[in-house]
């Protein structure tokens, strides 16, 4: 495992000890990152590690993980389109990418020695939380929208944290944690206001590169919400490369988001440097409902690094898309995972992509946990065929 | 991989070519098995496969595998018993331990030329074929209760398959499919009714092997609907004794059951050789309401011959078993899993496990894909503790 070198500012590049766990940058509040003395690790040797993202071990910190598995999911070749992979982030603990921070966040927590979190959340985060807390033994204090999909409330409940449901959207809940945390004696496990969740989301970027033997893709679509795994995969990508593990090569990194909630595309078509606060968020896809990512600057500097670009699409591209995943390769997504297929099509229709280019999209969690969101959505719509064939029928 | 040598009934000996698919024993319409020709494959050979089920090529047969990215799931430590494991099958594709035996099913129809396959389903094999069907380009028919999970309907019904929902049991659902195959030419799927399902299934005992060191434990509690998973688990031990992999210990082979439907259980105490059908199956472990397993014989054998036992629990029990792993092992399992959880309680307190033994309980699938049966049944129950800060708060 990697010894912790210090944390550093990702805006102002100021250096900091890593004897106490930060959440931000003191001096100009920006993201922290997480510096190791590397040594030289073998790329081949992770084979010999489990098939958790702690198979990456080398270049994580040195600490006794708190895991339920999570990590090292499939990379589905499409079935549909030639040159497409579906990473299927579904299959982690608590279905969705959320096990990677989240587990890291509260590793890292635990090592520390705090005793109780705090998160604002669209709902996934929360359940991710409130499922390594109980692992941990510490304390989970929630804030999410009260319309967060059932999944989440349930989830949360069951493992025991304490919910608030909040009338607004995650960035209400933020500000709740932010006034209340001092007095409380909670620990802020915000999206990029702590440097840890996002070295469990780098994991996705090295195993990208191993599950491709080793060689980026030409693009990378992420359906992207607060970002953290997109630059979790720049990050990953730059330590692979100053390891000698790949080369200089970058894949394009693509934001997906909905037409109801894309302060990203907004801002990367205004060709602006920071984001907006979007107002009226709105979209089925409850992960991409963040009006106004915390990290907006560093996303924007991937996406520009790397020949990137971004992508709104409704509510019905993505069920669509949903529907297209589901029939055509077996995969029961969610929503915001088929926001990235749905920006894929588009993204070749206007010729930004060619059906040659190696593209990974991010499947960021189950379908299994909006199956309300999906009820609703399709009992509005026309009866699908197959229900024709559904009437219930007495047995003899 | 393996080159199949010939199907061979598990009841009466017979041997029978695999040139064709067949369902059951032409003779005694007893299930099949298949046998192998395995030459001398080396146990530490499976490290470099996948981290699927496909890791254990070596014993599997000779295809091109419909893959999802099944098995190989976490094998977690538990966190307040010592010695307990919890086997956690929620991470397969589709949420269940079905994907195993469906993954299989489908990739050996698909080898053999089937276009159209029937299952009767208790709801999570339904939406494990629509899965792998969906990928496979294979048409299939499903017949279920109409009282399943929601997360069953809305994944078999996005997944493109046709769907009868049937008012009854799983056992009602069998006798339609069995009515309606010949003239529809719908190959039948149903558990033990074909040799595959339980090929699938078999590496769960592999892999119980391989993540605990090539040491089998002292007991596995299996929550127990058609029993495919520990019979095939069973085969697996036969095969990896006959590979010179394992010796000859095997672990006690205990049945968890509910108390509203039981019928291993009874046949056990009973010191029966057969199961009767169970009248009026009812609880909410939708994948336990399985009144008659069509392999009682080779259930009850595979108990006998290992020191194993049967034993029911309530739903009350299940729900407080499936609190316990949500909130001391951050762990969100199905009632099915949970029961075997219960089980675990029920037999160190009558004193038939010590706690010094090592026991392995299968968690099946995922708690998410019963969300609305958790809320229902927790909304008829008092509201627990984290409801009382869980009002609606108006943000500022």
């Amino acid at each position: 495992m990697a010894k912790i070198s210090h944390f550093e500012c990702a805006r102002c590049g100021e250096k900091l000890a890593p004897a106490t766990l930060l959440n931000v940058c003191p001096k100009c509040a920006g993201p922290l990152w997480v510096r190791y003395e590397f040594g030289r690790p073998d790329r081949e040797a992770v084979k010999l590690g489990p098939a958790t993202m702690w198979r990456y071990s080398s270049v994580l910190p040195d600490v006794e993980p708190v895991t339920l598995g999570e990590g090292f999911t499939p990379m589905l070749p499409s079935r549909k389109h030639a040159n497409v992979f579906i990473k299927d982030e579904g299959l982690n603990p608590t279905g969705s990418f959320k096990a990677r921070g989240l587990g890291m966040g509260v590793t890292m927590a635990r090592f520390y020695g705090v005793k109780k979190i705090a998160i604002p959340s669209a709902g996934n985060a929360a359940s991710a939380l409130a499922a390594y807390c109980a692992a941990a033994k510490i304390e989970a204090h929630i804030f999410m929208p009260k319309d967060v999909p059932m999944a989440n409330r349930i989830e949360c409940e069951s493992y025991g944290a304490h919910v608030t449901y909040v009338d607004g959207l995650i960035s209400d809940c933020a500000k709740m944690v932010a006034e209340r945390k001092q007095a409380e004696g909670w620990f802020d496990i915000s999206t990029l206001k702590e440097p840890f969740r996002v070295e469990g989301k780098k994991t996705m970027g090295y195993e990208v590169a191993e599950q491709l033997g080793w060689e980026l893709p030409d693009a990378i679509i992420y359906p992207t919400g607060g970002g953290v795994g997109l630059l979790g995969m720049w990050k990953a990508f730059e330590e692979m490369e100053q390891l000698g593990w790949i080369g200089s090569k970058r894949p394009k990194m693509i934001c997906a988001q909905a037409t109801g909630c894309a302060p990203v595309v907004k801002a990367w078509e205004e060709h602006r440097e920071t984001m907006e606060m979007w107002k009226d968020a709105h979209t089925s896809a409850a992960g991409l409902r963040v009006p106004k990512p915390y990290a907006d600057r560093e996303i924007l500097h991937a996406m520009k690094a790397s020949g990137g670009t971004a992508v709104a699409v409704t509510d019905d591209e993505i069920m669509a898309a949903f529907s297209s995943w589901a029939r055509e390769e077996g995969v029961f997504a969610a929503p915001e995972g088929a926001a990235a297929l749905a920006a894929y099509w588009k993204l070749i229709e206007s010729g930004y992509l060619r059906p040659e280019e190696k593209v990974v999209l991010f499947n960021t969690g189950s379908g299994l946990k909006y199956i309300d969101v999906f009820e609703k959505y399709f009992r509005k719509k026309e009866q699908p065929k197959s229900r024709a064939l559904g009437g219930i029928i007495q047995p003899y």
